[in-house]
């Protein structure tokens, strides 16, 4: 499933399913069909594996079937962010030729990093696809972009194995790691990756079953248009399931925890000579089967 | 108000307010007079004013007129965390002479910051007064403590200056802020400082009315018995008004976020040779007028 969060005029977020330029309200569906499915996808992603069952049956019956009230053209909604997580753990320097464009620009080591470099953006930082990624030009001249495959997670993990990580993911998403290199505070990453708007984060979750390899989807990222970032999660240093043993080896990732797997090389203050984003530019990224997360920069001094 | 998260037997946790050596159930007290307060800090730290002055007018009265129900032994309930922050944003190298052992022993720069050096624990890393701070062999040699002022934000915050920020303070408590050092990567303090259990919180959070000055209060640290930390919060380098309005130039703080303000000089880290915590230590954190956190450190391997 493509699952979404939307609003439609002024009324509250709710979770759908995005068919083509459809998107199927699952609450409205459900009570269709005389059951039940929550409408929000922090409550859907904590359920069991029963009612991710129900849902998916009910989005392969006849859309014929379907109830007027429970399907709206693409067009007509606003994608929201698809969720407010817990927590964002990101992780730096996760793709080797990133790992020495970062060393050249941003004075972090030259070597490979032995184990996951691990930090964090909070909760309100998450804004959704369309939303302005905010300028302040009073705190940054160096607004930075990072295309990151999102892995959401779906079932609490403590201790986990690499073996069995998967199990404890939902669903993909698309989070792009937004930076101003110059708020870094000595070394900490916290304020120049936590502010607010910093983490534009969606269009879509998409669930596990349907990405066949999630270490094999092409990434990019577009400023206005240009290429600037074009990889594939196969490059990255420590692999997902790498990453979820070695978090949860210390930390508790619970439902709707967002993993940023780190970004491929191509960020701007890597660029001879550097750029960064300005108000006006728009950035686009795109992961492979996840879709693009588009999003404006405005000044908002 | 000294206000409590408490449980008693197997019920759920609910809010209290502690006065000397009895606990006061808010909703139980409210109930009992025909009105109503929550059951929980989260959600009475949200509302407004009036409902803060409806508990202190009810626990002003005449506690003969208080139902038995309402009111428990100090030592018959359990005290928990206060509440499951938001977020925790730390606040490193806030006091001078921290700085400086800081150089010493954890390659930081010997020069005092020009900003407030701002990380991340995330909600997962909280556990209540009396709970164990885990400590795994198998990733860490070196946990260590840090006694802070927590301050518990009550209103929301967003470009705030100095002046107002007081505004936005629901009241004080204390963070231990465990860290295990040899698991810093890359320079990045998440993981060595953002585990389960290393962010002891409580034992209550002592509403802002009833600390006249939160710049002038006496910090201290003992492992053991043995004082390892002494000092005052009248030595952070960065006062909490210039935290709050320097955090909230970008990141919002919503109610129920936690700020640990810094730690003073006197870490393990920076002992001659270092000292760190094994299973079997009690630390106890205690901040004046607001009161003393303890946990016990044990094996969690």
């Amino acid at each position: 499933m493509r699952l979404v969060t939307y609003t439609l005029d002024d009324a509250p977020a709710r979770l759908g399913a995005q068919l083509d330029d459809r998107v199927v309200d699952l609450a409205a569906l459900a009570a269709h069909h005389d059951t039940a499915l929550p409408h929000d996808l922090l409550t859907f992603l904590r359920a069991d594996a029963g009612l991710h069952d129900t849902a998916r049956r009910l989005l392969a019956g006849d859309p014929s079937d379907w109830p007027a009230a429970a399907v709206h053209d693409l067009g007509e909604v606003v994608l929201r962010a698809p969720l407010r997580p817990g927590k964002i753990i990101g992780v730096g320097l996760n793709y080797v030729e990133h790992v020495e464009e970062s060393s050249r620009s941003l004075d972090t080591d030259k070597d490979l990093p032995p184990r996951p470099v691990l930090f964090s953006k909070p909760a309100t930082a998450v804004t959704g696809p369309g939303q302005p990624i905010l300028h302040n030009g009073n705190l940054t001249r160096q607004l930075d972009w990072e295309c990151e495959l999102a892995v959401v997670i779906g079932r609490t993990a403590f201790r986990v194995s690499e073996e069995d990580a998967h199990d404890h993911i939902f669903g993909y998403s698309i989070v792009n790691d937004i930076s101003a290199r110059d708020q870094r505070r000595s070394g900490q990453w916290f304020f120049s990756k936590g502010q607010d708007s910093y983490a534009p984060f969606g269009p879509a979750v998409v669930t596990a079953d349907e990405i066949a390899d999630p270490m094999a989807l092409d990434l990019e990222l577009r400023v206005n248009g240009v290429t600037k970032q074009k990889s594939n999660t196969r490059h990255m240093l420590f692999p997902i399931a790498r990453l979820i043993a070695d978090i949860s080896s210390g930390v508790t990732l619970e439902p709707g925890d967002v993993i940023a797997t780190g970004s491929p090389s191509g960020v701007g203050a890597g660029m001879v000579p550097p750029e960064f984003l300005v108000p006006g530019d728009t950035v686009e990224a795109t992961v492979e089967h996840i879709g693009t997360l588009a999003n404006p920069v405005v000044d908002a001094r």
